[in-house]
């Protein structure tokens, strides 16, 4: 992206759509290099994970010049379910997905805290996790990894639908964009901490819900 | 309960409803109190704050010996929208709102932080909130708590629906009950602490959404 590898083969007129999560100043300084070679950049990150991606069912949220999103609407419109155009500039769509990316990462290391505790403190775990879901509790992703998180927990190999190593990337460029803006996140850095600690442990390449045994080892 | 105010006037057979949040080892103490005295406890802690309650659309969530939770069935369903026996035994309705309100607690946390950093960054507040909330890092208290928050950071002093000091409470019940089982629950108790700070900056009567301006103070 930027470098010689991809600019030098587009015309000028062209856009990229870009939809990793990379971080907002990444983005910055890569559009800024490809604009001057008249090449526009959408700063599109893309929510949802594999699974909907085949479906087209995504979170897109972009950030780009007006210019450029009209270009590239036609092609965001089939990636999205949801399309917001949440700032007119690169990096935008950066800034949403980190904001996104804290809430998933807290969310899931919260599951995994609670879950852990309601096993630790003798609830039946699956009853447990139908309560909480049930009210104030309820979190996209308590149902989504509470169930693979109770299957880690009892020792069992949860199957990998999103991975442990993603999070310590996305909680990396969460806790470096608050930090770029002088802002402390100290529960946002607390789940960074576990997962770094998962991966340490060796979980990198396992479900992210495993993260359940980073608080309850003997069962790992 | 279970000193000479409550229990000396109850006959032997009757049964208390107890639907405080006051952790898991003052419930066990307290039934064992009473039973000697021939009385019952159903350890009922509710969720679902003091609206929900006037509409009797709580969740509330049962220990109770099997004779003392058919003894009390009939109070209980008056009470709840969705009542789960979660345990045979006083405690354990406190040990699962413990787990209840890790998670509610983590979550305003994380909204806070969230929404705060939406703002840092540069993002419209509500618009981000919009495209948070229809995917994967929709919760519950993002949703409930997300507008005040926003408020709660312009400066604006938002309606008090669930205070501060509650949480202040709950997550050091929450922080303990881990403690007690050998448990570190990092996140949990970064939420605690922002609790903690929130009161310590004179925000314990405050809406807990207001949490977000513990993190970004200068919009204080």
């Amino acid at each position: 992206y930027g470098d010689d590898g991809i600019a030098a083969v587009l015309a000028e007129g062209a856009a990229i759509v870009l939809t990793s999560t990379v971080g907002i100043q990444a983005v910055e300084v890569v559009a800024k290099r490809l604009a001057d070679d008249g090449i526009g950049l959408a700063d599109a990150p893309v929510s949802g994970g594999p699974a909907r991606a085949g479906q087209g069912d995504l979170l897109v949220t972009v950030g780009a010049y007006p210019d450029v999103y009209e270009h590239c609407k036609p092609v965001l419109d089939a990636m999205a379910s949801n399309l917001v155009w949440v700032g007119q500039a690169p990096g935008k769509g950066q800034s949403m997905k980190t904001v996104n990316q804290l809430l998933c990462g807290v969310h899931i290391a919260a599951a995994g805290e609670a879950l852990a505790l309601a096993g630790e403190l003798g609830l039946d775990q699956t009853l447990a996790l139908e309560a909480l879901m049930s009210g104030a509790a309820s979190s996209f992703m308590l149902g989504d990894r509470g169930p693979r998180a109770i299957q880690a927990y009892a020792g069992e190999e949860a199957e990998v639908k999103s991975r442990v190593d993603i999070f310590v990337k996305d909680m990396g460029i969460v806790t470096s964009a608050a930090k770029s803006v002088g802002m402390a996140v100290p529960v946002a850095a607390a789940a960074e901490q576990l997962y770094l600690q998962g991966l340490s442990r060796g979980q990198g390449a396992m479900d992210d819900s495993s993260i359940i045994n980073v608080v309850t080892p003997k069962k790992g």
